[in-house]
């Protein structure tokens, strides 16, 4: 019997014959010769058909088929540098299981808003396929670095009955007849499990309800958030520009085939090592001024400032201490420097803009205390988060690391809807 | 300088000194020989501190130190088989960075409201660690069990526009003006997307607003669901299987010390090996029947008929082909019974229950619009996933496992609420 394999382990069956199971990416004829693209999820192969090598009835099915119609193929598998992957099928047998309709996608130009409707076809497509190999591999790698360095993965809450960073931009949902939210974040739960199972992660969606339209914008999007106890934010800035350098390496090693379909310049990853070049918030302010940028201060920086100061660097860039007036209440202050706080972030060269934030947490109990009420927080919703000050408070640090923004740098893809499967947006919420 | 190291390395170290991070477990004292259990989050050891082999200070240092409190110590580590662990740490040096509060938690016992209450803190004792642990192993091995035969993670969206299995059970939220639910399943999804991939999961929170009390439910839990295309129900129970048997020894290769901690019968988990036994729907009535239990064919099985039927076994069960009326519009009809569908389930051993839920998909298109109109299902929102057969149709199947039942038998834990971090029950929202 012909064994079954997928297009990705076709270089095991080189001179044998196998089965494909697929659906048919394009057709064309010469006549008496038939090219036939099939994908069958995993990869696409060119299949050759020819009229005098295959039965009459074989030739005449081949004929039938129509964009994204289901067939079984079976054919010799034959090296060839010209092909498109290295090799094709000599298809010697074809069954169709269903001839599709008029497919909606066609190889000419659609409109983004077209494409999003049809998400659950366009993920079909050769480019998005490689954009969702991708986002899989980055996802591997964060939780293999983890992992392997003693990491324990915490799963927080997603249903919160608080708001961590303000609750202009959350999104609100009826309780059993109370109020509750959806996570912006773990990283108050990640303290607790710091102090519990020392080196932890979270790893899942995050929410925020922000009215924005930028496409550095999702509401909805996936949050690798490390947090160790133990952990000053020097040894929290190795974490992450590890965490970083791997992911890079990793899909360099794993996924060239699908940079190359995303004509990604692989030459700007390939350079990335650490360790990252390193500003201070009042450096970065001065890189903005020399490039004639007017800015205060003591700001946040905007997407442009961002793109701004990036620009100076081929590596991810770390920005540390910022101003403490633009940070959580859960930011230890700088000893050195009163006005600071001990974050930090990094920023994605080309200007694909902040990849990771975080920082060392107030582990002092007083001062967090005065934190709270000097940004009129409501102290009893936080009794539980000031226990981990009470009972054995330590140094710790930990980041968050957004997934969406990690692909869009990877893939070189300006948009970040194109980096998740189903987004969601201000505008959208279907398919 | 002592090298710094953690609670699991410790046999790297045996007859050298080492500086271990952490916090006091608890401490009891006979006159100059002091004994203090370590826990520094990635397991517990013993410390010895001699009032004659250390400064006076130390020793001081010792007697002051409270439950929970943070210490650094230094000291050789010493083979010792009486040891917990096995080992244990001659204090040469002890350094306090905080001495805690008295502690809410002491080791007598405490309701499990109280626990609940201190979720955050909970988790450090000793049996929560060893839980955590496993979770996290659990779900490790289901992603490298997937991860290694080709299966692509497609993360499916948590805030969506319909309801998959009825709309009692939703959790409903504003998305800027107009209604959105939480997840319950990523299943339509994912049959998008194994038409995309070929072999696909998703893995993340999903959500049911069931007002029940029982130990089986969370109102937020996690779900691994594999979906593959040109795959039948056969095909679909072997990947569920060997899934579940792959877990399983998993577990037992590395999580053996924390199945001791909770100990764990793991008999019972040693003798796991497919292929599991099987039962039709029919068949497990008259398992039902013959136990003298009262059910009608047609039924949906109740947590304590699945008790009944499992017991007869010291395997998972496979339970295949149900009434179609008590099953989803999008199940495919066994084409020799049309009563039933192309269902399966699998039920842990010990009376823990369904881990497992699943199926092959009905391909044909007009047979589902049939069915959504027999379900009185509003057609516009499937139009979408009615264009999976539309287009390149093909057999697929695909199950989900709710990693907390799978944790719960594994753990040998009776209620759902501690097998993961934060639990959310009909009354519970805090911490």
């Amino acid at each position: 019997m012909t064994p079954v394999t997928t297009i990705q382990h076709l270089s095991d069956h080189v001179g044998h014959d196998v089965e494909l199971q697929g659906w048919v990416y394009n057709t064309r004829s010469s006549g008496k010769l038939g090219f036939l693209m099939i994908r069958d999820g995993t990869g696409i192969v060119q299949g050759v058909v020819s009229s005098q090598g295959v039965p009459a009835e074989v030739f005449a099915a081949f004929e039938t088929l129509t964009q994204e119609s289901a067939i079984t193929v079976r054919g010799e598998v034959r090296e060839d540098q010209r092909a498109p992957g290295g090799y094709e099928i000599l298809v010697s047998d074809l069954e169709v299981h269903q001839i599709a309709e008029d497919y909606p996608i066609s190889p000419k130009e659609h409109g983004t808003a077209f494409l999003m409707d049809h998400r659950h076809l366009w993920l079909r497509s050769r480019r998005q396929h490689a954009i969702m190999l991708i986002r899989h591999e980055v996802i591997r790698a964060c939780r293999d670095f983890l992992d392997s360095n003693d990491f324990v993965l915490v799963d927080t809450p997603i249903i919160t009955p608080n708001a961590v960073e303000g609750t202009t931009t959350l999104f609100e949902l009826e309780y059993f007849g109370r109020s509750a939210y959806l996570t912006q974040s773990g990283q108050l739960y990640n303290e607790a499990n710091a102090m519990a199972l020392r080196k932890v992660y979270c790893f899942g969606p995050t929410f925020r309800a922000e009215k924005s339209k930028t496409r550095r914008h999702l509401t909805e999007f996936w949050m690798v958030e490390p947090e160790i106890a133990y952990c000053d934010l020097e040894c929290n800035i190795g974490w992450a520009e590890e965490l970083v350098a791997y992911i890079v390496r990793r899909i360099l090693e794993t996924r060239m085939e699908q940079l190359k379909v995303l004509e990604r310049d692989v030459g700007r990853l390939e350079v990335i090592k650490t360790p990252f070049p390193r500003v201070s918030y009042t450096e970065a302010v001065d890189i903005l001024h020399k490039a004639g940028v007017e800015f205060e201060w003591g700001g946040d920086f905007g997407g442009s400032d961002e793109t701004v100061i990036s620009e100076q660097y081929d590596q991810p860039l770390i920005v540390h201490r910022f101003p403490a007036a633009i940070k959580a209440f859960y930011m230890k202050r700088d000893p050195e420097d009163e006005r600071l706080v001990l974050g930090v972030d990094i920023l994605a060269p080309e200007g694909y803009g902040e990849i990771v934030g975080g920082g060392q947490r107030e582990d002092d109990l007083q001062v967090l205390v005065q934190r709270l009420e000097e940004e009129d927080l409501p102290r009893e919703v936080y009794e539980w988060y000031l226990d981990l000050r009470r009972f054995g408070t330590v140094p710790h640090s930990g980041f968050g690391m957004g997934i969406e923004r990690v692909v869009a740098w990877i893939t070189g893809v300006q948009h970040l809807r194109e980096t998740i499967p189903y987004p969601r947006t201000l505008t959208r919420l279907e398919p």
